[in-house]
C-alpha cells in the first residue's frame, strides 16, 4: 500500500535523524512491500529564515493532506532572542491547533541494554518498565483564559483549568483502546479531591471505563501519581491525564527510564492521523556533526506505523532491530558508556536497517 | 522561657507518636531550662465524635491563643464515608485559613542509617540529600473560584489559578529567609513559559530576590523540576514554589529520600506563629498497638522549636538525637530490616530522650 508522510526535517539535528528515520521506514517498505512518499516541509527556525514565520500556511496544509506527519526537532539558539509568539517552538503549538492533535502519547520504556542509565535501583526496575502516558493535549489550563485583575492583594494574574465532558470522553477513549491492545489497565490521575474539572474529569473517565469491561481502572491524585512513578512504576500500564497532569508525569516518567534520548511520542487526532516526533530537542551544539542518536526518531517512525498506518508488525520488526543494535552494543555519544562500540548518526541508522 | 503549645493528638496513631514527642520536648526543656506549657485540643475524626464537626471553634481560639500548633494526623476508615466537606481532614484546612498559614515547609532529608531505603541509585545520592520544599499554602488553583459551565464540547467544569504579587512575596521571603541560613540557593518553580500566573510569580520571586544578593536564583518549569528531583535532587538547596506544584513537588521529594515517615512538616504564619505536623498520615490499621514511628512528630517537634521559638541549639539536639538512635540500629516496624534492633513507638521516644 502507498502511504503519504509529510516529513519536518526542522533544525539543529532534526535533519540528521528524520534522515536515518527515513532509511529504516524505506528498508521497511522493501521487505514489507509498502510504498512511503514523503513531502518535505517547512516548519520551526528554518521556516523563519526562509519564509519569514515558523509555521507557513503551506506546512499546514500540506500536513493535512498527508496520512501522518514525521517531525525531528525545532529551534535553537540562533532564535532564542525572538518574543515568545515568534520563536520556532510555537511552530509546534499551530500544528497540534491545526491538525487536532488532541492525545499526546507518551511511551516509557527501559531499554534492557541501557538499564544502567535508570536512576532507580535495579530491584525497582527489574524485569524492565514499560507504560505509556497518554495526555490531553489541546485543553486544560494550557488554553484557557487567562488574564490579570486587582485584589485586596496587589495585582494579580489568572489562568483558567477547564475540562468539557466531550474533551475528557476522546482522550478516555484513546487511553482505553491503548490498553486493549496492552495490559488491559488505565490509571486516571486529577485532583479530584480539589478541583471541579478533576471530578468532571474523573466522572467520565469511570462512565467511559463501562464500554471496557476488560480494563481495569484505578484513579490517583496527581500528588501521589509523581511518588509513585518513583516508588513502583512497575505498577502502570497506560497513565491518562490532563494536559498540565501529563506534561509534568510524560517528563518524569521518560527520566526513569534514563533513556530519554531514546524516547519517541505521538500526537493522534480523531481518526488515525498523527504527528510524529522525539521527546529529545533539536541539540543545536552537536547539529551537522553526525553525533545524534536517531533512535528515537526512529522508534517515532515505528509509533508512525503502529497507529497511523495500523502495520504493527512492521512497527515491531523497526523496534527489535532498535534493540538488537543495542544489545550489540552500538552507541552514539550520548549513550556510551565503556568498552562499548561508538557509532555515529548514520552508521546508527544502518545498523537498524541491517537488523530489519 | 516559658512557650504555649496546642496539642492536636487527632486520631488514629495521632495521640501515640505526639505522645512521645511531649516526652522529648520535657526532656529538652529540662536539659536546657526551658517550660513547654500544653493545651490538648480536638479536631479531626475525634472531634466529630464528641463534638460533632471536625474543628469546632474553641480549637480555632486555642490554637490562635499559642505560641504553636503540634498536630499528630487526622482522618480514619471510621469517617470516609462522610461527604467531603464533612471529613476529618476538613480540620486540616481550616487550621491553615484560620491561622494564616501561608508557607508548607517539607524539608526531604536521606537519613544516612536509612539510605539503603533511598529508590534512586547510591551514586545519585551520593554524600546525602537536604533539601527544603517551600509551598504556598492558602492561594492558588486549590482556593480559586470554581464552577461548572456549557461549552461547544459539553458541560464543562473549571478551577481559577491565581496569585497576586503581595501572596508571591511573602512565600518568596520565607524561601530567601531560609536560604540564607542553609546553602544560598534559591529554586522557583512555575510554567512561565505558558501561564499568566507563572509569570507574575517569577517576576515577583525576581524581584524578591534582589534584597538577598547572596542567594543565588535559579527558576525550572514544573515539568522539568519533576524530572530533576530524580535525575539530580542533590542540585537543590530550597525549593520555593505554588501550591500546587508545591504538593505534587514536595510529595515526589518525600518520596525520594525513601524514608516518608520520617519526615516533618511546618505550616507557618507571618511572625513567627507556626503549626507543626509529620507528613506520614493516622495509619488506623496500627492504631494503638504501640507499633507507629514516632520519629517525624519528634522530628516537627524540633521544628517547632527551630522556626517558631528561635531554639536551634535545642532543635539540634533533638535531630542529633535521633540520628543517634537510628545509627544505633534501632528501629520500628516501619523502617525494620534484617540485623536491626525493633522497637516499639514508646521505646522509640525514650532512646530519643535518652541521646539529648
Ligand atoms: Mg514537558
Ligand atoms: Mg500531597
Amino acid at each position: 500500500m502507498k502511504y503519504n508522510i509529510a516529513l519536518i526535517h526542522g533544525d539543529g539535528i532534526g535533519p540528521e535523524v528524520v534522515n536515518e528515520a527515513v532509511h529504516v521506514l524505506d528498508t521497511v517498505a522493501k521487505k514489507f512491500g509498502h510504498e512511503f512518499c514523503y513531502t518535505p516541509l517547512l516548519a520551526g527556525g528554518c521556516a523563519i529564515d526562509q519564509k519569514g514565520e515558523c509555521l507557513p500556511q503551506e506546512t499546514i496544509d500540506a500536513c493535512k493532506k498527508a496520512d501522518a506527519v514525521l517531525l525531528g526537532a525545532v529551534g535553537g539558539w540562533k532564535w532564542d532572542t525572538l518574543p515568545g509568539d515568534k520563536r520556532p517552538e510555537r511552530a509546534l503549538l499551530g500544528l497540534r491547533k491545526e491538525l487536532g492533535l488532541f492525545a499526546n502519547i507518551r511511551p516509557a520504556l527501559l531499554f534492557d541494554a541501557l538499564a544502567e542509565a535508570c536512576p532507580l535501583k535495579a530491584e525497582i526496575v527489574e524485569g524492565g518498565l514499560d507504560l505509556v502516558v497518554v495526555r490531553e493535549l489541546t485543553g486544560g489550563i494550557y488554553f484557557g483564559e487567562r488574564g490579570t485583575k486587582e485584589t485586596s492583594m496587589g495585582p494579580a494574574a489568572y489562568d483558567v483549568e477547564q475540562y468539557a465532558e466531550e474533551e475528557v470522553r476522546r482522550i478516555a477513549v484513546t487511553a482505553f483502546d491503548m490498553a486493549m491492545k496492552r495490559n488491559k489497565k488505565v490509571t486516571s490521575v486529577d485532583k479530584a479531591n480539589v478541583l471541579e474539572s478533576s471530578r468532571l474529569w474523573r466522572r467520565v473517565v469511570t462512565e467511559t471505563a463501562k464500554n471496557y469491561p476488560e480494563v481495569t481502572l484505578e484513579h490517583l491524585y496527581i500528588d501521589n501519581a509523581a511518588m509513585q512513578l518513583v516508588r513502583n512504576p512497575k505498577q502502570f500500564d497506560v497513565i491518562v491525564t490532563g494536559n498540565i497532569f501529563g506534561d509534568i508525569l510524560s517528563d518524569e516518567a521518560s527520566m526513569i527510564t534514563g533513556s530519554i534520548g531514546m524516547l519517541p511520542s505521538a500526537s493522534l487526532a480523531a481518526g488515525n492521523f498523527g504527528m510524529y516526533e522525539p521527546v529529545h530537542g533539536s541539540a543545536p551544539d552537536i547539529a551537522g556533526q553526525d553525533k545524534a542518536n536517531p533512535m528515537a526518531t526512529i522508534l517515532s517512525a515505528a509509533m508512525m506505523l503502529r497507529y497511523t498506518f495500523g502495520l504493527s508488525k512492521e512497527a515491531d520488526a523497526i523496534e527489535n532491530a532498535v534493540k538488537a543494535v543495542l544489545a550489540k552494543g552500538y552507541r552514539t555519544p550520548d549513550i556510551y558508556t565503556e568498552g562499548m562500540t561508538l557509532v555515529g548518526t548514520k552508521e546508527a541508522g544502518s545498523l537498524v536497517c541491517a537488523e530489519i
